[in-house]
């Protein structure tokens, strides 16, 4: 059987080198590596895996997704998740959800049962309720800490992504995964920016934008300036540069982030080969990101 | 000065050879064909010209789009619509809005004044109301004949493109154009599909999917079964065949619509390319299409 491989990432941007709770962000990631891996070292699929890894960081209150999601303008927690399979290239995605507490299990709702690739708002959480994804009050999303980020935000008329400078790291999180019959696939969870307005979907629910697999190419996760990120079609644009150039992972991710940063933009990604080579480049100070191959002694973590 | 285009569609799919009205149609064309082109002669920006093209359909009952649009499987209509500019290739979109009478206007604002890309929902709403788009009541889209396609929908359990059995063709609509500056850009506005789930989000305000443009390649603006042109990123694919092999457009969208096909889809596109040349392919029965360029006598429309 060939390898499986997994990798997660929990953010890129201005992280500053004196982060405190260092071991605590490095645990998630563990922990959502070890959540990836357990199922398929068990033979499960590469989107259980990547599905299943997003849904640990975002039951952390440390990460910009799920439980640690930021505030939008109007202090309200809105969020967007996508998972895409790259066998059938089939994609699901939410957008704009504030009740439902693993956006990414609503993503894989969509992906699974609907005949659409992507749902916002209340329809999103019809849908998902239908499916028995699990819902909480808005209230579940607000932390004390993200409140006092929007203020300070507000303050300084800044969108941003959500790095604090007190050292506080968050940001946006996915997961690619190969799994032992050599299908991959993508899965991204986020809050998105903090001070965002209202309604803004970023590019981690658009395919080919923040999330995207196919076989026999690469799956990618996408995080940083979002706007900017749909603006390139990052992710597609790296997997059509595999295709159609014949360019190798390395070179197609920093022609797509050099692109990236041309409008200013700043971020990273993480990416599978077909053949499970694992790729976590960024032009940020740092991302938050984790690996593990089959037959790895233990898992690798770095922020920057 | 060099040659201005502009080339409109108004949807492709299963349209019926008896197609009755086909004048009326066909006049719907010529008018935004002319509002593009009334711009863009008098030395206008292409996204101008693009947004009034679609604008003008938008108005039309015919098309499914603004005032035209079809019902979702609630039985209320929610409408999508994008705008990119090819050469700051900045985008704006909004995401099932209901109570916005010009979809493509709110568009264009999210494209002049927000730092971001998409806006979903009530935020979009409160975005154009604080930057004078005009509103109107959700039973502004409600027709009888869009009730009676609804029910028709739901009797045979089916979500579908808005091409009635009856030769009562409507679609998508959108715009591509070439200014006298060289600048492409890409318009495309949609109620969606008949019986679409709430909530869904398709591929018209996604930018590289239904929605595209990139000075140097081209400007694209798709129409078809949204979710399968979403799954393979459409627009940017042609563009990105078009950078990374040198593919012309005829090549590139061909390849495309095969791709489209081969996941069961079905659809159409107009682009125009940095030349200035038009292409209006489709693999579908027909598609609503419309082109005029400097210098030619008259508009061209055409349906089959």
């Amino acid at each position: 059987m060939p390898d499986y491989a997994i990798a997660v990432h929990g953010g890129a941007g201005a992280i500053h080198k004196n982060l405190e709770r260092e071991a605590e962000y490095r645990a998630v990631l563990d922990a959502a590596l070890d959540a990836g891996k357990s199922l398929l070292e068990k033979g499960g699929s590469a989107v259980d895996a990547s599905v299943a890894a997003v849904a640990v960081m975002e039951d952390s209150p440390l990460y910009n997704a799920g439980r640690g999601a930021v505030f939008n303008a109007n202090a309200f927690c809105e969020l967007d998740a996508a998972v895409m399979d790259g066998k059938s290239r089939k994609a699901g995605g939410v957008a704009g959800v504030t009740e439902i507490k693993n956006p990414v299990y609503a993503a894989l709702a969509v992906l699974r049962h609907s005949r659409h690739v992507l749902l916002g708002g209340a329809g999103a959480h019809d849908f998902a309720r239908l499916h028995d994804v699990a819902t909480v009050e808005n209230a579940y999303f607000h932390t004390e800490e993200r409140l006092r980020q929007l203020h300070e935000a507000q303050e300084k008329g800044r969108v941003q992504l959500d790095f604090s400078e007190d050292g506080q790291a968050k940001g946006t999180v996915g997961a690619v995964a190969r799994d032992q019959n050599g299908d991959l696939a993508a899965a991204t969870s986020t809050g998105g920016l903090t001070n965002k307005s209202a309604g803004r979907i970023g590019d981690t629910p658009v395919t080919g934008a923040g999330t995207y697999a196919e076989n026999g190419i690469c799956a990618i996760s996408c995080t940083g300036t979002g706007d900017e990120i749909m603006r390139i079609v990052m992710a597609y644009d790296i997997a059509a540069q595999m295709r159609y150039t014949g360019a190798d992972f390395t070179a197609a991710a920093k022609a797509a982030l050099d692109k990236l940063a041309a409008i200013d933009g700043e971020g990273g990604l993480i990416g599978i080969t077909a053949k499970g080579e694992i790729y976590l480049p960024f032009n940020s100070k740092g991302m938050f990101r984790g690996s593990f191959r089959a037959g790895d002694a233990k898992n690798f973590t770095a922020i920057f």
